[in-house]
C-alpha cells in the first residue's frame, strides 16, 4: 500500500513537524511502500500532482530541516469540498486518483475546514465500499478545534506571542512620560492566542494590563474607562486586543468621522479611539500579523515534538484500520505536563469552534484569570535547536 | 573617583550590553569607587537621579541577564542639551552634581542626539576647567552613524528583519495563486536596516524581490512597474521598503481621494497602491514595528558581544585620559571578520547622518547589490544563549 499526506488552511510552525511525523511513522512501516505529498493539499490529489516523500526526506538532515520550516512545505489551499450528494464529482476524481496510486491511507493536516474534508471523504469511501483510510491531524494557531485539549502550532505562536510581548513591555517602558501600547493578536474569532498574553503575568508582570478578547462584550467607552484607571496605576499600559474583536459601524463613526479607521484591524483603531479621547498620551498599535504563525526560530519545543507525535499517531491510527477521525491530544497533568493521543470523529470537529472559556475571563472582561497559567504554561515550554547559516535558520523546499 | 553611565535614545537589543561593558571594565579599575546608573540618560543626572550600579549588579547571574535584556535598563530620554553659550544653567546642574558624586567620568550610550550631548559637555568642561571625562557609546539600529563601520544593536535588529523575511517568504509561498507582501522596515532616514534584508540573497533566495531605501529616488509609477515585471516572473512577490521613504501628497491623492492612507506607514500606502492599480493580485503589507528594536530572544552574537567590547573600550579610553570621543568600530576584514576599536571626536558624529551608499543600491535603484553582502554578514553572525523561565526570556530591570 502507498500513502498520501496533504497540508491545508493557514501556515503554523509545527504543521511541516506533523509532516515528518507521518513519514517517520510511515518508514518504519514495512507495509508502507510509497509516501507522496500530495502539493496544495486536497487539491494535490485532484489534479494528481504528488511528489516522493522518501526521495525528499532520504536523510536526518533534511528530516531536521523539515521540522524547522515554517509554513506548509508541501503548499496549501483553501478549497472546501462540495456536499457529494450534490455534486460528486470531485469525490469520483479524488478517489480515481488514490486508486490509481494504490492510496490506501491519506492523511490530511489542517484545521475545521479540513477535518471537514476528512469526514466528507471518510464518509465517501465508506458507502462506496472503497477501503481508503482518511484521517485528520490537527493544526491551527487559533486552537479553536473542538475536542482536542489543545492543537499543534499553537503553542509555538503563544511562546512568540508572549516572547515579543515581554520584550515590547521593556521597549515601552524606556521614557519616562505614560504611555499605552495595543497589540494586536491572530486568533480569528477565538480568544486563545491573546490570552495566551496572560503567560507574562507568571513572571510578575501586571502586563499585559488588559486584555480584550471576542468571547468577552466589548464597548469602547468600557475600553476607554479602563484605560484610563490603568494609567492612573501605571506608566506604561500594555493592551492585548484579539483581531476577532471589532468595532460597530457607530463606535467608529463616534471617533472617526473621515472613516479613516474603518479599513484598519482592531489595534489602530483602537489606537485613533484613545488618540480621540481626552487621556492624551503617547498612544501606539503593533499589529503581531503573520509572525505568529510563521515564528519558526522562536517554535515550542514541546509544540513541535507534540506535533511529530501526533503525525505519527495518525499513521498508526490509520494502520489500525481507523478512518474519518481526526487525532487529539488529551491532557493528563498540568504539572509534571503529560498528555496522551487519541482519535475523535472528525465530524464532531469539522466547522465547530472552542471558544476560549468563560470561567478563564476576568469578572470585569478585561482581562484574563491566573486560572489559564496553568493550561498555557506547558505549552510554550522548550526551545528548539535552530540549525542556521550565515546567521540565518535553514529551511527545507519540497516544491 | 567615580563614573556615571546613561543611556538615550530608542532602544536597542544590544544598549544593556554596552551597559554592561561599562560596568565591566570599571569593575575592573581600581581608581574607579562607585559605579553610577543615570536613570532616563542625562535627565539622571540633572536630577541627581543615580542609582549603585555594582549593588544591581553584583553577581555574573545578574551580568548575564543585563545583557540579554532588551531596551534600556536605565530608561531613556530624548532631551538635547541647549548651546551653553545661549542657556547654561543646565550646564551647572549637571557640572554641581557630577563634583557633588566626585563623578570624573561620565558615558553616554545611544545615537547622534547623545553624540551632541557628549560633545557639548566635554567642551563645556574643558572650558571651565573641569576634568570630567565624557565619552560617548555608539549604539542605533538605523546604523546611520558616522565614522564607525557600524553601530552596536544594528546587527541584532538585521538579523531579526532577515530572519523573519525568511520565515514571511515560506509564510507568503504556501498558496498557488500571485500574491505581493510588502514588509516595513525602521531606519528613519537611512536604508541600512532594509538595505540588510538583502542577506536572503545569501541563501540562493530571490526574495526581497524588490528592495526599496530612502537613498534611492521613488515613484509610485516605477513602483507599480517593478511589482508587476516581477510578477510575471515570481508568484509570490516579496518587497522590503524602509520607513524613511515617503509618498507626496500627490502621489498619495492619486490613489486614495479619501484620504484613508493618509495616516498610514508607506507599506500600508504601497499595499493600497497596488489595490487601486490593475495588478490585481493578493496584497499586504507587515510592518515589523518596534519588535525590530527590541527582538532581544534573535540577538546577533556578534553584535552583542561587540557592544560589550565597545563598553569596555569607552572606560579604557576615559582612564587614559580621552573625552569629547565616541568609541567607533573600524573594520580589518569582512572575511574572517575582524574589528578594531578607536575613537573619534564625538563632535564629528553629532548631528550627521550616514547614508546608505549609492554604489551599494542596483542600477535599476529597486534592490540592493550583493556587493553589500559582505559588510553585513558578519554582524548578524551568531546566536546567544537565552536564559528562559517558563519558557519565556528572563529580563533584568534597574529600575
Amino acid at each position: 500500500m502507498n500513502i498520501a499526506v496533504a497540508q491545508s488552511g493557514g501556515p503554523t510552525c509545527a504543521i511541516n513537524a506533523s509532516l515528518l511525523g507521518v513519514v517517520n511513522e510511515a518508514m518504519r512501516t514495512p507495509e508502507i511502500k510509497e509516501i507522496f505529498g500530495s502539493l496544495n493539499g486536497i487539491e494535490g490529489i485532484v489534479k494528481n500532482n504528488l511528489i516522493d516523500l522518501r526521495a525528499h526526506l532520504d536523510t536526518d538532515d533534511k528530516k531536521a530541516l523539515l521540522k524547522q520550516t515554517p509554513a506548509t512545505a508541501l503548499g496549501s489551499c483553501r478549497y472546501k469540498l462540495p456536499d457529494y450528494d450534490k455534486d460528486s464529482s470531485v469525490y469520483k476524481t479524488i478517489t480515481d486518483n488514490f486508486i490509481k496510486n494504490d492510496i490506501k491511507a491519506f492523511f490530511y493536516i489542517g484545521g475545521n475546514d479540513s477535518m471537514d474534508t476528512v469526514a466528507k471523504l471518510s464518509k465517501y469511501m465508506a458507502e462506496n465500499g472503497l477501503d481508503i483510510k482518511i484521517i485528520g491531524v490537527p493544526k491551527t494557531i487559533d486552537n479553536d478545534l473542538l475536542i482536542t485539549d489543545h492543537t499543534p502550532g499553537f503553542g509555538s505562536a503563544a511562546k512568540f506571542v508572549a516572547t515579543v510581548l515581554s520584550e515590547i513591555v521593556r521597549d515601552s517602558a524606556v521614557y519616562d512620560l505614560k504611555s499605552v501600547t495595543i497589540i494586536e493578536i491572530m486568533g480569528r474569532h477565538a480568544g486563545w492566542l491573546t490570552a495566551s498574553s496572560c503567560l507574562l503575568h507568571t513572571d510578575g508582570s501586571p502586563a499585559p494590563h488588559l486584555i480584550y478578547l471576542p468571547e468577552a462584550e466589548f464597548s469602547t467607552d468600557k475600553f476607554l474607562s479602563d484605560v484610563a484607571a490603568k494609567l492612573e496605576e501605571y506608566d506604561s499600559v500594555i493592551v492585548a486586543v484579539s483581531e476577532g474583536i471589532s468595532l460597530g459601524k457607530a463606535e467608529i463613526s463616534k471617533t472617526d468621522s473621515f472613516g479613516h479607521i474603518a479599513l484598519s484591524g482592531i489595534g489602530k483603531q483602537l489606537e485613533e479611539v484613545i488618540k480621540n479621547s481626552d487621556i492624551g498620551c503617547k498612544t501606539r498599535s503593533i499589529e503581531l500579523n503573520v509572525l505568529q504563525r510563521c515564528c519558526a526560530h522562536i517554535a515550542s519545543k514541546t509544540d513541535i515534538d507534540e506535533a511529530v507525535l501526533i503525525g505519527e499517531a495518525a499513521v498508526k491510527a490509520a494502520v489500525l484500520g481507523e478512518t474519518g477521525k481526526m487525532m487529539c491530544i488529551k491532557r493528563v497533568s498540568d504539572a509534571p505536563y503529560k498528555t496522551e493521543i487519541f482519535s475523535a470523529d472528525a465530524a464532531l470537529v469539522a466547522n465547530g469552534e472552542k471558544a476560549f472559556p468563560s470561567e478563564w475571563i476576568t469578572a470585569n472582561k478585561n482581562n484574563v484569570s491566573d486560572l489559564a497559567i496553568p493550561y498555557f504554561m506547558p505549552l510554550i515550554e522548550g526551545e528548539c535547536d535552530i540549525k542556521t547559516k550565515n546567521g540565518l535558520p535553514v529551511h527545507l523546499l519540497l516544491k
